[in-house]
């Protein structure tokens, strides 16, 4: 007699699989896919990415990236913009940027969609905060607040014109109201 | 010409309002009504309830109350488990419990509901952090864990067999594992 048993993925395993789209993540030994993104999201994807990189990539401080796969502490998570540190960017013995990224970002923003569970967002940014991630913001566009999440695991909700914690090097000011006026075409 | 404004309703307003079941919160000028308790966050809440205040009403460290109304900073919450330190339990001149509560507890526990938002309960959780709370605790049901939330804001997630964080004069040891084990009848 045999006894079945369910065999959980190992994250070697889950890295094998064939991409999806949207992207999934593993970690706890589960596989969620992302939500398709929508129009307010991706909205705020690409202004927060250019706006950060107005000020970092040019003068070669870091540099933020879209749905960019971060494999670190025995999970593999897709913020929805990951900024790292310009030395800290992973590169080929040629120089050339890495395709895999094995580090935990700098600072990892997450924007919340309607159908996206808060707490598993929430739960990748404690997973980058443990990882010494030094910000991570949670995006609510719903009640327009950003939720910060700082390495030392603290907490604290931003709104209206409260000005956002930024990586200290870069400079760039920005406030809440800021950030969701960029919804407004 | 008459401009038509819509008048935000204030905390004294909210409170002089007939008390609906479930309770309804106030915070932010918005009032929310908390979902219909079912069976595991009832059984939850007494078990809780049971176990703290075997350890501290005799003793007279400290009450847990449930469904306890405490108005303070602005807002009035409603948390699943209120727990006060015996001396700061208010009363009335003749010596009697006061029936309004207008200070933070010292320890606060919430349980989620399947259709209660995260974010909110999260909310409620660091508005008590913000007003000196020593612990926050949200229990998910779902999946088995325990977000506690520190006074100084900081959040941790606790799993298994974790030793949960308990007010220190309260002489009591418990377990995520334990916890749960409490919806196996």
């Amino acid at each position: 007699m045999t006894v079945a048993t369910i065999k959980a993925i190992t994250l070697e395993e889950f890295l094998q699989q064939p991409e999806t789209k949207p992207a999934s993540e593993f970690m706890n030994g589960q596989i969620i896919q992302k939500p398709m993104p929508q129009g307010e999201h991706s909205r705020l994807q690409v202004k927060l990415c250019t706006n950060i990189n107005k000020v970092a990539e040019d003068v070669k401080i870091g540099y933020a990236f879209s749905e960019l796969r971060c494999v670190f502490d025995g999970a593999a998570i897709v913020p929805d913009i990951s900024i790292f540190r310009w030395d800290r960017i992973p590169r080929q013995s040629s120089g050339r940027i890495a395709n895999r990224f094995e580090i935990h970002p700098d600072w990892a923003i997450e924007i919340l969609s309607p159908e996206q569970k808060y707490k598993k967002v929430l739960a990748n940014l404690m997973h980058c905060a443990e990882n010494e991630t030094e910000l991570g913001w949670l995006i609510d566009p719903e009640d327009e607040s950003i939720l910060v999440v700082f390495s030392d695991r603290r907490i604290q909700e931003f709104k209206n014109s409260d000005r956002l914690p930024i990586l200290s090097e870069f400079e760039l000011e920005l406030t809440v109201a800021q950030v969701f006026s960029w919804l407004s075409l």
